[in-house]
């Protein structure tokens, strides 16, 4: 079976991120090399452009339109970092944008998301009734009218081979000193991780490529025991980037193939993370951004001893509301 | 009058410190320049060794001990950036240090320095009791009793030399583009200002340096008004790193000779800039460390007009107290 993306996707998406998308710091630390007995080299995609990985996919798919797309546009459904990506990749090539938000989303989103679009002509986040409104046919209707093109957030080969990027960089900045044994990646839809195997695998053939899934949320973990996409309800995390409830038709398929298995890190392992990159390495990342992080420092059931390895993580992103992320630390 | 360090001895501080310090990265932020109206390029000391600038003045001090000296070993009274600073470099270079601090210094500042001495023979954390104690006496015993030197935290010439430094880097690493016209920098007892304005003013004549002190205590603000050191007592003020009474002899000639002006910020300001240091550009800085960007973003009265320059500010470290930074960013 032929998978949706191959490396060479990877290899373009990253000629069309070059100047546009932040070639990110690996960081390390001592004292998580110290705690971890391992050589930990951390890709900061919360240094990314608006906060998140999420950028690299969506510029990567909205710089593929045609003429008449980008004349038409782009919509999105979402309330998380791929709304805020959507938004500004569409401003910086000049394409209005739609982004469909379920009105009780916090007015902070709604408002970063609007000031991506920062005057763009055409561009609104347009909210709906999740409780009496169906997105998908809100969407429909919309892309009828209008005719703009969706773009999910992860089960689409031009995102996932943007996502890949993340993984191209790491390996090369990181190459000089010998290969990496491991990586260890976040997994919500499987977009991110999709792509990154692919590029780490290409690159690195040996190398184990890890997904790490909320305990509340190993709907990907089962799907590979079951051997197909097990759907589950919307899990209670506060990795609310990885609450999804399923992975994609083209995700999984590329997870099935190129990935070692998927472990899980609990919520508490999370904010302890979470607090130790603040402490230690004086840096926000969101909840969803330290899952391979958190299964490395807690031995994850199921991950291999890593000690004495050299071990890549993506820190995936550094979206968070600073009063949460105040509770968080305060707790 | 001849000043008590020049440019040479930054450079030869420089030399030593290589391969020790970190070259920190300078940090950019579109939202921070969009709010000055200025091209902001942030020096990064939050993710120096132990967490801020201390580090380099402290190892250029230490590494230039006789063979004598390091036998002995090095003493230093601080409870705070200091003297993490003088134990991690007394380790790294193989001799015992004393750090003196008062009882009811904070746990986690004792614990910390202990872990930076981490077993180096010799070495231990001695608590006085402030109110029936003297600590100069408690020195001057010391350093008879055991033949220890006493490396104070800004008033030496190793110590501002080393500081200047993290100016050195800063103009090295964004000359590429052009000069710098203004770097601002927080201003305590004058070790880093006085450090950094001879390295800027060596090597970019034009600059303006301007040091920024907490309103609370403005003693430097004051004492370039008077042409002579005016003490104070202990500001109240969230900058602890900045709750100095008075600048040094050997500090406040060069802030004279050198320096456009002090300015300052308030603790609000202060905590308004690490909470969009935080939201926007995802780092940890301590109150002090903000205190040169609060003045640019609050246009601090004093301060000429930056939009349109090239501003750099050093953000001189990162050492915040995690359940402390929580209430700061929930306030």
């Amino acid at each position: 079976m032929t998978l949706a993306i191959q490396f060479d996707d990877v290899r373009a998406a990253a000629a069309r991120l070059e100047g546009q998308a932040h070639r990110t710091p690996v960081l390390r630390s001592r004292a998580i090399d110290a705690l971890t007995g391992a050589q930990v080299f951390m890709k900061a995609e919360n240094f990314q452009r608006m906060g998140a990985f999420k950028f690299r996919g969506a510029y990567n798919a909205l710089s593929q339109f045609s003429a008449a797309q980008r004349q038409r546009g782009v919509i999105a459904f979402s309330s998380g970092n791929h709304a805020q990506a959507i938004a500004l990749s569409a401003r910086l090539l000049g394409m209005p944008s739609i982004i469909v938000m379920p009105q009780d989303a916090p007015a902070i989103k709604v408002q970063a998301t609007r000031g991506y679009q920062d005057g763009q002509p055409g561009s609104e986040v347009l909210l709906y009734d999740r409780y009496t409104q169906d997105r998908e046919a809100i969407g429909r209707q919309l892309a009828q009218e209008r005719g703009m093109t969706l773009i999910p957030p992860y089960d689409h080969p031009h995102v996932m081979a943007g996502q890949g990027t993340a993984a191209l960089e790491l390996i090369e900045q990181t190459a000089a000193d010998g290969p990496l044994d491991a990586l260890l990646v976040c997994v919500g839809g499987g977009g991110l991780i999709s792509g990154c195997a692919v590029a780490a695998r290409h690159l690195l053939p040996a190398i184990q490529v890890w997904g790490v899934e909320p305990e509340a949320g190993n709907d990907t973990q089962r799907s590979l025991a079951e051997g197909r996409i097990v759907h589950i309800d919307t899990p209670r995390t506060i990795a609310d980037g990885a609450q999804t409830q399923h992975s994609g038709e083209l995700t999984f398929p590329v997870i099935q193939a190129l990935v070692a298995g998927v472990v899980t890190a609990s919520d508490d392992q999370l904010v302890q993370t979470m607090r130790l990159l603040a402490e230690r390495a004086k840096i926000v990342v969101e909840p969803t951004g330290v899952l391979g992080l958190a299964a490395l420092l807690h031995r994850a059931q199921g991950l291999p001893d890593l000690r004495g390895r050299r071990v890549g993580v993506i820190l995936s992103g550094g979206n968070v509301d600073m009063q949460r992320f105040a509770a968080l630390m305060a707790a």
